[in-house]
């Protein structure tokens, strides 16, 4: 057994996405203890720059330790109880998710099903949340199975006049498109930090609103799960009158989501996602000068994660195989219904610049080539610059 | 907000321990994809590493992806079903940790309870199994509230005898002093990383036996928690025949594990437990020669976790505060009945040398001496020397 030295890869499939010098650096800073009170000055840091970023001044923000599916677990777990009816919305793997956990809970769970790679149904998700008094609506912003953008603050406007709570999966979205919770008024809004936060795996930023904790505090029964636990959580993470020993913050990751929102902060979060948006619409100049089609219509397409459909005759996993061994570059898969024939092309965070889009559609113009399909690289290129200097 | 810059700090604590440069460089590696063939490799080569350490050849094992509480929250949601009986030995915080956890999965929890302090009574749990049939038997082997060591191979053949599945804590012991889950014939067993494998926090290694997994995968209702349900993880981490998208594995953590795991090999597992004992032995010295007592009696005592009796008329807090200004030193408190009693101090992995040990002996000595108390501190240094030279 010997050192790990990992190969060179530039990440553009659906997360991680490549992490910045600056980021891994943080990373690498001496452990200090998550008693210290230099610590909690950091927490501190972070949970104010969470507001700022989740736009939630009146929110509670901490970074959950675990994957962003701690995020929805957490969301989950703390606001349903045994006999509650929960209206999910089901767009994708992640919305699926959500309903299996919710079952978990002990919820009554009506799932509001749609083909993948459409948005969720306002009028049908309106009617579900008609039929019978709700506690949750839970429903994906950025599906990240098929690159699909819902529209958070309509369906959290029906959550408030139905006298549901929302809970937003903003895995995908955070830092690449608008996430707004205080316009929206949602009341659990959730993210991860490999995405267009660019830091590594690992943690869940989530912010809960005043009527969540309450709900929360209010429970009939304990939380199912001990180490999500908001009441035992707040109390770890409160800052003001001590803190309680709950878990043991994962340190040095904190360090890389500190640095990260530094980063973030210094570029700007509108300029940031004006970037995730024009590197998008690079990159679907140069795919469409391909010949290639977008899964998802126009209107609701995500700029950081792009669903490109695989054309007849084409071997899917070929193609991002040649990617990795020619390129060093990673691309995702299809899931579910979508295996096989979608790419999941990710533009986010420090993955979200021309040079990115240039290289892979060089690679994918390479790949297609060796496929027999006859593309013009030179006239990709051609059409993205072109789109990108527009 | 301003990039982080951590203070120097020395850790001596309950945990996490000093991490040496060789791990935290590793942190900082760039991040690759959790689908990569390379990562694959590394975390087949983690899942071996494991395997070794806890020897459990037969044991399924993997990192789950979240601080060492998950490791509880996973064993004991994973075997425990509504209407199942379970039996917790409580001799610490976190025993009466694992009591609140069963009842979140719905158990019938019988709780033996301890003074903090003492190790697990076997007689007083054989009766305690002898009740009723029982599913799972649980404790701590190593208990950081207390500094404690239990008879594992005694608790967990109780256990077999009784048909119950043993759930054994080992978050402090695992490469402080022996685990031996085969010898044991233990059930689950799991760990953390910020203790004496001397990584940052954020990770727990579990070992699941054959026995644990069949009453996994023979389970009437699902686990209550979706991210560490093991029916489902055993999909994503089994690395034959291809692995099953469940959550994004934390990759740069798993990096600073597997370096960890490296440095450990390169000692070796034997020779890291008779340090931990040496220093351990040197500092008891000196604490001695010092007028100091320990809580715990010489018998259980953790080499890695050393409780200190607080002299009457010290001010507990007073002379941690001391030795964090005036050494970058941290040392930990009492928790619950043995807050403001006794000072944890930790020796564990990469903070278990004589080095530390002489700079903590130094500290305290200043630190009760500027509240009064006499103390001949090159007499406690030469006492300790000369324990650590016998």
């Amino acid at each position: 057994m010997q050192s790990f030295q990992p190969p060179r890869r530039v990440l553009m499939g659906p997360g991680p996405s490549d992490v910045s010098p600056r980021v891994l650096a943080a990373l690498a800073r001496p452990t200090i203890g998550h008693l210290d009170p230099e610590f909690q000055k950091l927490m501190e840091e972070i949970k104010t720059a969470l507001q700022r970023l989740f736009n939630a001044p009146d929110h509670a923000c901490v970074p959950l330790p675990a994957p962003g599916t701690a995020g929805m677990e957490a969301a989950i777990m703390n606001l349903l109880e045994p006999g509650d009816r929960a209206v999910v919305a089901v767009n994708g793997a992640f919305g699926g998710r959500m309903a299996d956990m919710a079952g978990r809970a002990g919820a009554t769970v009506v799932t509001v099903d749609h083909e993948w790679g459409q948005p969720v149904d306002a009028d049908r998700v309106a009617a579900a949340l008609a039929e019978a008094p709700t506690k949750v609506l839970a429903f994906v912003h950025a599906e990240t199975s098929t690159g699909v953008r819902s529209d958070a603050a309509t369906l959290c406007g029906l959550a408030r006049k139905h006298g549901a709570l929302s809970i937003v999966d903003c895995v995908t979205s955070l830092g690449g498109i608008s996430v707004d919770a205080a316009a929206w008024d949602a009341d659990i809004v959730y993210s991860g930090t490999q995405k267009c936060l660019s830091a590594p795996p690992g943690l869940s930023p989530i912010a809960i609103s005043k009527r969540a904790q309450a709900a929360i505090t209010g429970r009939k029964e304990k939380v199912r799960n001990w180490l999500l636990d908001f009441n035992l959580l707040m109390s770890y993470w409160g800052g003001e009158g001590g803190r309680t020993y709950h878990h043991t913050a994962p340190i040095n990751a904190l360090y890389g989501l500190h640095e990260s929102l530094v980063v973030l902060f210094e570029e700007g979060v509108q300029a940031s996602t004006v970037r995730h948006a024009r590197t998008h619409e690079a990159l679907v100049a140069g795919l469409e000068a391909a010949g290639l089609k977008m899964l998802v219509d126009e209107k609701h397409r995500l700029p950081q994660l792009n669903t490109v459909i695989v054309p007849d005759g084409i071997d899917e996993a070929a193609v991002r195989a040649h990617a990795l061994k020619t390129w060093d570059l990673e691309l995702g898969a299809g899931l579910g219904p979508l295996k096989g024939k979608v790419w999941r092309i990710g533009l986010m965070g420090a993955s979200a610049t021309p040079w990115h889009v240039r290289l892979c559609l060089t690679a994918l113009c390479e790949a297609l080539a060796a496929q027999g399909l006859k593309v013009d690289t030179s006239a990709v290129l051609a059409a993205s610059d072109a789109r990108l200097a527009g």
